[in-house]
Order: structure tokens, then sequence, then C-alpha cells
């Protein structure tokens, strides 16, 4: 594997197919660049997802992560994207990417996207007390 | 675009209109004079929404908050002023305004308001474990 | 408007009844007497409300609070007198009023009422992820 | 009323028994033995319950409390015998007695059980934005 | 009973079967090894479960705990395994469990999984305000 | 001893009278009535003091404390106040009261005084790192 | 006393001239324009002094606060400026006026300008452990 | 040794008594009983020390809190007896005992109290920025 | 001013220099490479200093900030070079750069350098109370 | 450079050996076993030193904390280890070693142990407000 910015996303095989669970990552390390004006945005990328046959390789996303730091990325667009990429390397079940962006003008930015896959069901949230 | 305070309210076309998601902006910068008193009041407003065709555009945003700054505003009156500024604008499916008022005679406020398109009926959240 | 403690609770006309919307005010500065004992006792009041025609007015809500300061009253009647009291003059469609009070003998007490107009349903809330 | 430890809880009748409201007690101050090894073992017990004749009165509680310091008592059956007390003496519409256990082997452990009155519906719970 | 690390898990009769009530385990010692570079891999477990028959019995949970300190387990796979063991010891009716893992990369990784009994209803949730 | 409000500060005997010690008070119930407008403020004291010959007594305190309830008192000059009968009962080797008023037109406010006996010097702190 | 923005700062005679003491007084709702852009700026402002003859009026002193809404002012000066103005007022034993402003361009900033009486030693500061 | 509690503090040799350095131990699992009331009280101990020749062992302190649980101590007392046996035990350099007590009639009382050895002067702390 | 990353600092005259005074800034959107693996880092920069004859201009500290971006930097050289590179800029009385760097192998590191002007000697701190 | 535990320490050449300034690492994920009775301890650990003429390397830092892991060590011994081969490694002008122990008996340890190189004075800290 590189150690390179990459746009390639590496996968694995789901190690419990059989079930619905929820893998959740934090990564507080996103930059890329305002098409606009050009100058470096930053944010935190939350990952959300209900997995099918395949995970995100750790190593593979923080590459992934790396290669939007040169690139002109709206708020908006740039989360769409990242589920977009990931969505069709995974092919979860479900998928939510958040994007918490830095204060600009004094006002700061969250966008929150998902993804649900053709034909599944949530299960129902066992909530104890 | 002006640098001056503006009501006028800028948008950008939705990069994704084919899926509902959730734009929050969190604006600490709210300031707007009690119309009995003409003494200042300081809020944090919190916008959420999903937006149809239309996104509102950062700066302006910035730029119609500064518009308050002179202007009188009682907190119930203020608050639903700009979610229907901002619905006008957006026409979202759904928004939300939180306006969080600060200490008045050891009290403090919140007024929150929200639109709903008509027809458009909120996703089925998905809450994972 | 007096600046005595005072049971009157004046309001202002609702400047949105065509809307559902939320009220909430945090009152720290709550303080009565211990029927049994004759000791103070301090408590923070929350007020929620989703208003009909009538909203509370503030300056008249904190002389409301300040007519208990001289008053014997048990923490579970002084929130149900409370909220009696707010129901009566803005016949709201929804009020919750909840006392916070401070620890007595190791142990701390909160409670928790509410009214709601015959006949109103509450909005299906609208949970954005 | 005494000043010793007593598994005797006094009540006073519920001021408010027409309405279905909440009271919460927050007490840190609970010890008792380990009935395995003698020593003693700390907790915070949290007591939630709708009331509907009768209400716990506040220092008969305590010395409740107070009654299981020298008592052995497993962390699951004691939250249990807590509640099966307190529903004995109060018949509340609804009751949940959480035990918090401080760390024991590197280890935290928390007990919520909860008791329903039969024939008690819970009101549909109103969520406001 | 043993004072090695041990994959056996001892349980002991639930107190209170006829009940459905929640137990909650904070586990912030957990260690393992990554199976790819040996290195350790550091997490906090959360076991959460509704008990049928049977309890984890808290001294051989920390000894089963202490097991995974020299074995090769991936994130995903060390939570199912962790589930899968536990659930066969306790046969509860509902069981989660949660492994927060620290920092790799720049990215902390959070796996969640649970195990329903065939057949078990989760209890409606009660809402107190 | 009186369960009156009471401006009478009973003592008790210094236990350790050969050494200087500090003992520290936080009272979170101090309520008091502006002199100008006659509105009840609220306040959070701190007593800190090395003790010479005589200890303030914790329940003659909490009346201490009450007998402000009903009095008009500026926030500089009640802290001077309590700080002189607090010396004047105890003859302390060193006293700082401190005042924290509850927000007032947006503004809180802090009163710090402090009272060290003639001749007393106060030991070199020993800083551990 | 007017209720206008005012440059004027009233005093009120120290209650206790005797002794070296300690105000501390913190003002969230600072705002003023940028001299540059004519943008608004925002800011809490903490004031601690040790008064000589004279206190800073709380309500004078917020109505001075007040008086910087409309004034174009950099972060360095205007923090110079208020402890001019307040010194000129009260001429204080020792004053520090610290400014904390929010962020711009990513980057946060905070101005603290002391003065001090010629000939006005600081007391040595007892410092309990 | 015992498991029961026992007022024999048991020590080890410190291995590295060439050097000046810090143990610091919380201890938040005290209580023993009000003297005048026989009511329990509740505190959090903290201990810190230069050890000398000899260190206090883990459980016999653990023990020795545990002997505190039938006895009626007053909070000055108690503290400075904790410091007395403690100090008798271990002869250190320096060591300070704080006893932080639950709230009692709205007051939480905290108790310093420090033993430095005859000659034994504290290093100069080393400050880095 | 160039809206481009530039290692030029630009400054303002200071206007108070008759003063020694405090500046600080804090900049939490830094990240340059690592000069081994080529890989992002990221910190959390604080600048605090004492100015002389002239002011950092916040605009130009941002592009200087952002100059780092595609630099490579070990963390000790690159808080010592933006240290000699402010210093050189504005010659201070005193600065400190502090450099906080994210987790790498799960250790997170800090760096803290200070300059201080020949002659220059830093203020006796008042500590009030 | 290994990817095996290792009590080698690597460093690099201090960049800036003129100057006196600070590192500081935190290492939250150290374990080691307890000698007595061989079950896992858990600790962070912090370093803070002044380097002379080396620097520890992060990486071989790693290593050498995972060295511990299969080692028997006391809270106080192990500590003053570190110190040690710390010190030997860099020979600093400064090295302070902390480690923070988990609960063990319902009691938290910290021990800090400290080295200063013969002959080095260390800087009088600037305190700026
Ligand atoms: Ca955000
Ligand atoms: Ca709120
Ligand atoms: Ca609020
Ligand atoms: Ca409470
Ligand atoms: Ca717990
Ligand atoms: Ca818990
Ligand atoms: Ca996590
Ligand atoms: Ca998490
Ligand atoms: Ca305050
Ligand atoms: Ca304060
Ligand atoms: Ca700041
Ligand atoms: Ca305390
Ligand atoms: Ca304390
Ligand atoms: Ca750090
Ligand atoms: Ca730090
Ligand atoms: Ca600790």
């Amino acid at each position: 594997m590189s150690t390179q910015p990459s746009r390639e996303l590496e996968t694995f095989p789901n190690p419990q197919p059989e079930r619905d669970y929820t893998i959740r990552m934090r990564i507080p390390e996103f930059t890329c660049l305002c098409p606009k004006t050009g100058q470096p945005d930053f944010a935190t990328i939350h990952l959300e997802y209900v997995p099918d046959r395949d995970c995100v390789e750790l190593k593979s996303l923080k590459l992934y992560i790396w290669s939007f730091r040169d690139q002109g990325a709206f708020h908006e667009q740039v989360t769409h994207d990242m589920l977009s990429d990931l969505v069709a390397a995974t092919k979860p079940r479900f998928m939510r990417v958040t994007g918490e962006f830095y204060v600009r003008g004094g006002i700061d930015t969250t966008v929150i996207a998902e993804h649900r896959a053709p034909g599944w069901t949530p299960p129902q949230p066992v909530v104890l007390p």
C-alpha cells in the first residue's frame, strides 16, 4: 500500500456480515482549499456506517482524507463527495458522513449526509433505560 | 457582493438536491436592540435546514445577521422574522431557527421556530446504536 | 408595572399564533421557605411552553418568581402552583415547569409537571441527523 | 420521626394526584458491604417516579438509605431491593431505581430496574424542538 | 477462582429473572495486539445487557478481559468475539458490546455490536419528562 | 441553638491550634436585597481561613448567612461586613471572603476581601510538582 | 442616570478604602466596529481592580460598554482606551483590563493591559494550601 | 495482611530515598459518623507526600480508611488525625492531607493540614513554561 | 496585501509602547508535512508576546501560518522557526510560541520556546486574590 | 529501527541547544504487570524536559513504553526507572516524569519524579498577566 495521498479506498471483508452493527470513525485532521479564495479550510469528519460485505481499511482511509489537501472543495459538495466515494468502495447497508467545518466569518457550519441501501431497513433501536 | 449589513440573502444551488440532508450553522455574534428600552440584546442563533433547490450563502448570511444590529426586535418576533426571511430566500424542505438570548433580569430565554414545506415528509431517522 | 413582588403575571400577544413553536426560560434565582422548618430553600426553575394567544412577559415573570421569597412551599406543591398560575395567565397549548431544588440531607430533588391543552396534539418531532 | 437508620419509609399524600408528573432524587451517599468480602461498596442511587397517592418523604428516605450501611448486599440484588421497598411504600404509577457503583477491579457497574403499575400507560412524551 | 487471564466466564443466577432490567459495565483497561503489526492496541469496552437466567460475574469478566492482552485481534473482529463469548456464557435477552479504540493514524474507531434473543421483544421505553 | 436567622456566630475550639492549616467553606445559597431597588440579589460565598483559637460552627454559619435574606446590602459592602463579623467571632490568623454575585445588566461581579492578624506571617507554601 | 450609551463613568465611594481588596467584573456583551472594514467585532471584557477612593458604578459601566457599539476600534487600542477611561474615572491602586476577541481568520486574540498607581505595592499574596 | 478495617498502617521501603519526589493518592470512598448526631458523613480524602525512608502501602491504606466507618469524627479533627497517623507510620519529609466533605446544611467544607519534617527544606519548584 | 501563503510578516506600530502588556493569539489551523515521511502533521499554535515598537498584523500572520502547509518540518524545529521569524519581524520585549501537535503513535507532543529581549526585565506579576 | 518493544531509546540532536525550552509528551497507553499479583496495571505517563544536546525520538519512545508491557513493576519504582533511563539516554538539563496510575482498591495514585542536571539553574519564569 502506498503512503501517498490517494483516492483509492481499500477495503477488507466484513468479519460479521450476518449482523447489522455500527462502525464509527472520527477524523479530526481534514483540510482542503476553498475553491473561491484558494485558502485552507479545516474540518473534523465523522464516518458512521453499517457494513455489508466490506469495511473501510483504516490506513487507506487516512490516505484518502489526505488526498483532499490540495483540492478546492465547497463544504456541502465535499461532504457529499466523501459519502459517494465511501459508498462506491464499500457498498454499505447504511452510511452517514458528517463534516464539521471551522468558523468562517463568525459562523461555523456542519453538513450531514446519509446513504441507505435500497431495501435495507434499519433495525428497531433497543433503548435500554 | 457588498460588505454592508443587508437583508438580501444570497443563495447558491444545492449541490445534491436528490438527497434530504442537513446543514447546521451556529452564529454566536447576533445583536439587536430592545424595542422597549433601546438597549442592546445579544444572542447565539442556530440555523438547521434541509435544502431543496437553494442553500444559504455564508457571507450573505453574515451580512444579514449584521443587519439586525441597529434594529429594535423582541426575542420571539425576531426569531420568527429570521425564519421567514430564510424560508423566503431558500424555500427549504425543512428549517429550524433557534435564538438563545443572554440573561435579562436573572432569566435567560430561548425561542425555537420551525418551517416545514407542504407535502414534505421527514425521513424516518436511522438511529444507530 | 410595579417593581414589587407580585403574583400578577403580565402577558403580551403571541406574535406568531399560527405556528406551534417553543419558548424556554431558565430561572436560576428561585427561593422560598420550607413550610415545616421555615428555613430557606433554593431552586432553578425551567419553564418551557408552546404559546397559544399569549406569551409570559419577562419582567412580570421575574416579579412573580420573587413573590415566593417569603412563602412556605413544599417542593412538589410549589412546582404545581407555578404551573397552575402560568397556565391560568397564558392558556398555552403546552407547558412544562421543572423545579431543580438544592441538596437537602444529602439528596437533591427535581419535580417536573406538564399541562396540555385539551385537543392539542403535539407536532411530530422532526429529528435531523 | 427517628434519626436512626430505618427500613420504614414515610410517605405524604401526593399533592397533585390527578396529574402524571415526575419526581427525581439523586442520592450520592449510598454505602453498603460486599456480602462476599465484607468490604465497603459505594454508589450513587437515582430514584425517578410518577407518584400515585403517595410521595416518598425526604428525611425518611435518607434514613432508609442509611439502613444499608452495615448490610451485605450484591449490586444487582440491592438495586431490586430498594425498588421493591419503595414500590411497597408508595405504590407509584411508575418507578425506576438506578445504582451507579464505584470501580471494582477496573470495572464500574450500573444496575437499572423499573416497576410499572398494572394498567398504567405512560403518557406519550411531548418532545419540543 | 483463578487469578490468571482466562477465557472462562463465570456467571451467577440472575436475582430478578422475572423482570427485564439493565446491567451496564464500563471497562477502560482493555489492551490487545494488532495482528498485522504486533503492536499494542488500547480500548475502553462497554457492556450493556438484559440478563435472562445468568449474570456475568465481575471478577471473571476482569480475567476474561485480561486474556486478550497477548492476542492479535482486529478492532471489528475482537468486538464481535467478546459479544459471542459473553452471549454464550450468559444467554442474555439482549446484549450490546461497544469497543472504543484509541487513535491510530489520526483516526479513532468505535465498533458496536448487539445480540437479541429470538422472540425477545424490548420493552417500550418509559420516557419521563 | 436557634433555627432562626441570626447574626450571632457560634464557634468551637480549634482542635489543632499549634498548626497553621486551612478551612474552606463554599456557600451557594446566599441572597440579600439590593438597597437601591429592593430587588433580590443572589451570590455564592466562599470562606477560607487559618483558625487561631476558634473555628466557625457550621450550623450557626448557615443561620448567619440566612440573616442577610431581608437586608439591603451592596455587593462590596456586604462582602466586607461578612468578613468583619467572621473576624470578630473567630479572630483568625488569616481569613478571605469571596462573594460571587449573579449577572446584573449583563455583568457579573466578584468581590474578594482578606484579613490578616497583626504579626502573623503566612507559611511559605510548599509547592510539590 | 441616563439609559443612553455614554462615555461618562459614574463612581461611588469605596466602602472599605483602608483595605486592599479585589473587584472583578466579567462583561460578555462587548461589541464595536473594525475601523478598517466597518464590520462588527465581539469580545468578552474582564475588569479587575483594587479600588482606592472610588468604585465603578455597575449601571454606568454598562452604558460605557454600550458606547463602543458604533465606534471603530482596533483590538489593542480599544483595550488600552478602556483601561485609560476606567483609570481616569476611579484612580485605582491597580487595574487590569482583558479583552478576549472572537475568532477572525481562524485566529482568536486576547489583549491584557494593566495600570499600577505610582507608589502602590501589591500585597504579598497569601497562598493557602 | 488482614482484610478487616485496621488502624495499622503498613509501609514499604522508599525505592528512591536519595530524591525528593511526590506521591499523590485520591481516596473518594471515605465515610465516618458525625459525633453529634451519629449520622453518616462522606468525604474525598487527598494524600500528598514526599517520602523519606518509608512509603504507605496501598492496601493497608484502604483498610485504614475503612476503620473510620463506624467512628464519630468532626471534619477538622479527623483530618488532623489522619495526618498524625500517616506521619507516625511513614515519617515523611512532607505530607498534606485534604478532606473534602459533602454538603451539610447547604455548605460544603474542605480541611487541609500539612506536616513538614524539622530541617527539611522544600526544593525550589521548577516551573517550565 | 496578498492572499497567498507568505513568509512575509506584516506589522503595525504598537499603539501603547510605553506600557508592558500582553497579546495572545490562538491559531488552531496549523498544518505542515513530516520531513521524514511526507505525511501531514497538524497542530494548534499559541503566540504570546509583549510588543515593543511593532505588533503582528493578524491577516499576515494567517498567511504566514498558511506558508507551512507544503513544507517539511519537525515539531521542535518548526516551533523555533516560527519564534525566530516572529521575533525578527516584531523585535518584541518577550515572546513565547507553543506548538501543540496531534497524537502520533499514541503520544502527543507540545514544544514551547521563548525569546526575551536583552535587558528586558519582566514586570513583577500582580497576583490578586 | 525495530518495531519490537525495546529498552533502547533513540535520540536526535537538539535543534536549538542554545536555548532552554520545554518539550512535553503525553503517553496514555502505558501498561505493566503488578509484581506482587501479576495482574495488569495501566497508567498515563507525562514526560516534560528541557533538552541539552539530545532529544528523545518519538518512535523509540513508543517502543520503550511498550517494553514494560510484560514486566513486573511497582508504581513508585517504575516511575523512577523511566526517569533514569530517559536521563541516561538524553542527559537533559531538566526532566520530570509523572505516572498517573488507574484506581486500585478505590484509590488512585500519581508519582512524580524529577532530575536536574548539576549546575543547571532553571530560568526565572516569565508570568504574563
Ligand atoms: Ca459545528
Ligand atoms: Ca438552549
Ligand atoms: Ca438558554
Ligand atoms: Ca437535580
Ligand atoms: Ca458507572
Ligand atoms: Ca453510568
Ligand atoms: Ca472514539
Ligand atoms: Ca465514541
Ligand atoms: Ca462571577
Ligand atoms: Ca468569578
Ligand atoms: Ca482567547
Ligand atoms: Ca469542597
Ligand atoms: Ca476543594
Ligand atoms: Ca498536547
Ligand atoms: Ca498541552
Ligand atoms: Ca490521579
